[in-house]
C-alpha cells in the first residue's frame, strides 16, 4: 500500500509545478485553505491512510480537529514558526514540524522597510501625498547611515536583518540575545549579549530592532524602564511579538515626540481603529503582514518538498518538535 | 600673510566642532546658508583675500555674485554633485570642485526606502492609517526577494545601492551603464552592459534602480518603448532626475496597473498637486529628497576638511572640474 501525504495545492499539477516531481511510492491527497474554513471542510477521503499532512498556511487548528480519525498519521508538517496553539492538539507519536525559517526573507525584508520608510518619512510623504494642499512638501530625512543599531532577538529572523543592514554604513550593530555567544572568527559567529547586557545597550541604541520570540522572559521586556535608557529620537522596529513592548510605555515616549516606533505587531492584534498610536506623530503601523509577502510561497514549496523527500527516505525531519502531545 | 578660506559654519568653534583643528597656515571666515540668501546677502569683510571659498549647500548661485570682487580666489567647493548652474559663473584660473559623493548614502538609502516601502505596502498602510474605516487592512505585499534588480547608471550611487541590496536575496542583480565595463576578478569589479544592451535587460527587469545622470543620451531614455518591454508588475525607482523617464509613458503604464513606480524625481519639479501620479495606485512619491537626510553634513564635512587640508599642504583637490569658466 503506497504511503499517502496531504499536501497543500489543488491538485497534483499545481502540486508537482511548485515541488517538482513527487517522490516515488507516496500517494498525495491534496488540502488546502480553502477546503479548511470553519464549518465547512472538504476532508480527502484518505483520511484514516493519511501518513504525511502539511496544514494548510492559515486555517488555524481546523486542520487537527479530526485528528483521532487519522491512526495511521505519524508527521503534522505546519507553515507557521509559532507552534504553542497546535502542539496540544497532536496527539503522541506523531511528529509536529514547524515552518521555522520560511518567513525569515519576507520578515527581515519587512523590518528593514519599516526603519527605513520611518527614518525617510516615506509614510509621511504618502500621507501628504494624498492631501493636495501637502504635496512636494519636503522635510529633511533621517538616516539609517551613521546610526547604532541593535538587534534585539539574534535567532533566524535576527540574522537576516543584520544581513540586509550590513550595506547601510550603521555605525555599529549589537546583537542581543536570550544567552550570551562568544564570538568564533573561524565560524564567522559575532559576539552576541545576553539579555542582562540590555540596559547599558540601549543607552548606545539609535534603532532597535525587536525580533525575539514572545516568551515569559521576554513580555514587557521592553517595559517604561527600558525604553526610558534609549536616547532621544531612537527608532524602535518591532517585527516579533507585540506583547514584547509595553505598548502603554511606548505610546507614551512617541506621543512626547521623544521616540519613533515602526510596528508591524501591536498589543492588541488588529490595533482598535480608535487607538492613538494610529495618530501619534513619527509612528509607523502595517497590520502583522511580516511574513505574509511573495517571499512566501516558493520557500514554504522548498520545505515542503524537501520534508516530504526526507519522510519518503526515510531520513529526519527538520524542525521536528519533541512529542509532548497528549496520549491519543 | 596668512591665505583665507570661508567655510559653511558660523564660527570657529562650529567649524572645528564639525572638521576637527584647521589647518596652521590658514585663516577662516565664515559664509552660511543663512548668510547667503537672496536681498541680504552677508558677505565676509575678507572678499578681496579669499583663496578657497565653500558654496553653501542649498544657496544656489548668490555666493558666486560677487566673485569679479575676489582676485585672490582659487577654489570653489560646491556641496551638490551637478553643477552645470555654476560652472559658467566660475572663472578662468579658479577650480570648481563639486560634491560627488557626498550624497551617495543618502540617495542610495532613499532608493532602497522607496523600492522597499512600495513592495511592502507601507505607503498604502500609511494613506489606510489615516482613515479609521481602513486601518489594519491586511494585503499580501509583494517582496524584494527573488527579484531581478537591474541598476541603471554604475556610478558611485548606483554602486551604493548594489552594497545595499546585496542581502536581500534578490535573484539577480543586473548593472548597466553608457559604457560597458569588464569583469574583473582581480578588483572585484563586476560586468556592466552598455546602454545599448537595455533592451533585452528590461525584459529580464523586475526591479529597476534608475540612478543614470541627465544627459543627451539619457533624457527620455525610458520611454514608451523602453517602458514597454518590462515584465508586468515591475517597479520603476527614480532617485536619479525625472526627465530620464517620460512621464506621461510611465504615468500611462501605471494607470493600466501594469507597472509600478516609487519616484524621489519627477518631470516637472515641484510636480504639481493636480498631476494624475499623485492619486495612481502603485506609485509611490518624494519630493526629492533622495539627498537631504541627516546623512550628509557628516560627509559634507568630511569632505570640506579633506580638501581644505590638502589645499593647505598644496595637494591635488578630489573632485575638480577642467577650468573652463569665462575669461575673468
Amino acid at each position: 500500500m503506497a504511503r499517502i501525504a496531504w499536501l497543500p495545492y489543488a491538485d497534483r499539477e499545481e502540486a508537482e509545478g511548485h515541488l517538482g516531481p513527487l517522490p516515488d511510492g507516496i500517494d498525495v491527497d491534496f488540502f488546502t485553505e480553502d477546503d479548511c474554513r470553519d464549518g465547512e471542510i472538504r476532508w480527502p477521503d484518505s483520511l484514516a491512510e493519511v501518513e504525511f499532512m502539511v496544514l494548510p498556511y492559515l486555517s488555524g487548528t481546523t486542520g487537527l480537529s479530526r485528528i483521532a480519525e487519522m491512526p495511521r498519521l505519524r508527521v503534522v508538517q505546519s507553515l507557521l514558526a509559532g507552534y504553542e496553539h497546535l502542539q496540544p492538539l497532536v496527539p503522541e507519536g506523531v511528529t509536529l514540524c514547524t515552518g521555522a525559517g520560511i518567513h525569515d526573507t519576507a520578515t527581515a525584508e519587512l523590518a528593514l522597510a519599516l526603519a527605513l520608510a520611518n527614518l525617510r518619512a516615506i509614510d509621511v510623504h504618502a500621507r501628504n501625498g494624498a492631501d493636495p494642499s501637502l504635496r512636494w512638501r519636503r522635510t529633511i530625512g533621517r538616516s539609517l547611515a551613521d546610526r547604532r543599531a541593535t538587534i534585539l532577538g539574534y535567532g533566524r529572523i535576527g540574522t537576516a536583518i543584520e544581513r540586509r543592514l550590513d550595506g547601510f554604513e550603521a555605525a555599529s550593530i549589537t546583537r542581543v540575545a536570550r544567552r550570551e555567544r562568544a564570538a568564533d572568527v573561524a565560524t564567522g559567529q559575532p559576539y552576541v549579549y545576553p539579555f542582562e547586557q540590555l540596559p547599558g545597550l540601549l543607552a548606545a541604541t539609535d534603532v532597535l530592532f525587536v525580533t525575539c520570540p514572545l516568551t515569559e522572559q521576554t513580555e514587557h521586556l521592553l517595559d517604561a524602564r527600558a525604553l526610558a535608557l534609549l536616547p532621544d529620537g531612537a527608532l524602535v522596529v518591532n517585527v516579533a511579538r507585540g506583547r514584547v513592548i509595553d505598548t502603554d510605555a511606548l505610546l507614551t515616549e512617541c506621543a512626547t515626540g521623544r521616540l519613533r516606533a515602526a510596528l508591524d505587531v501591536t498589543e492588541p492584534e488588529p490595533l482598535p481603529a480608535d487607538h492613538p498610536l494610529w495618530t501619534t506623530p513619527g509612528v509607523t503601523i502595517t497590520p502583522h503582514v511580516g511574513g505574509w509577502s511573495e517571499a512566501f510561497q516558493p520557500r514554504a514549496d522548498a520545505l515542503i518538498a524537501a520534508q516530504l523527500r526526507r519522510w519518503a527516505d526515510g531520513e529526519p525531519l527538520r524542525n521536528a518538535l519533541p512529542t509532548t502531545g497528549t496520549a491519543r
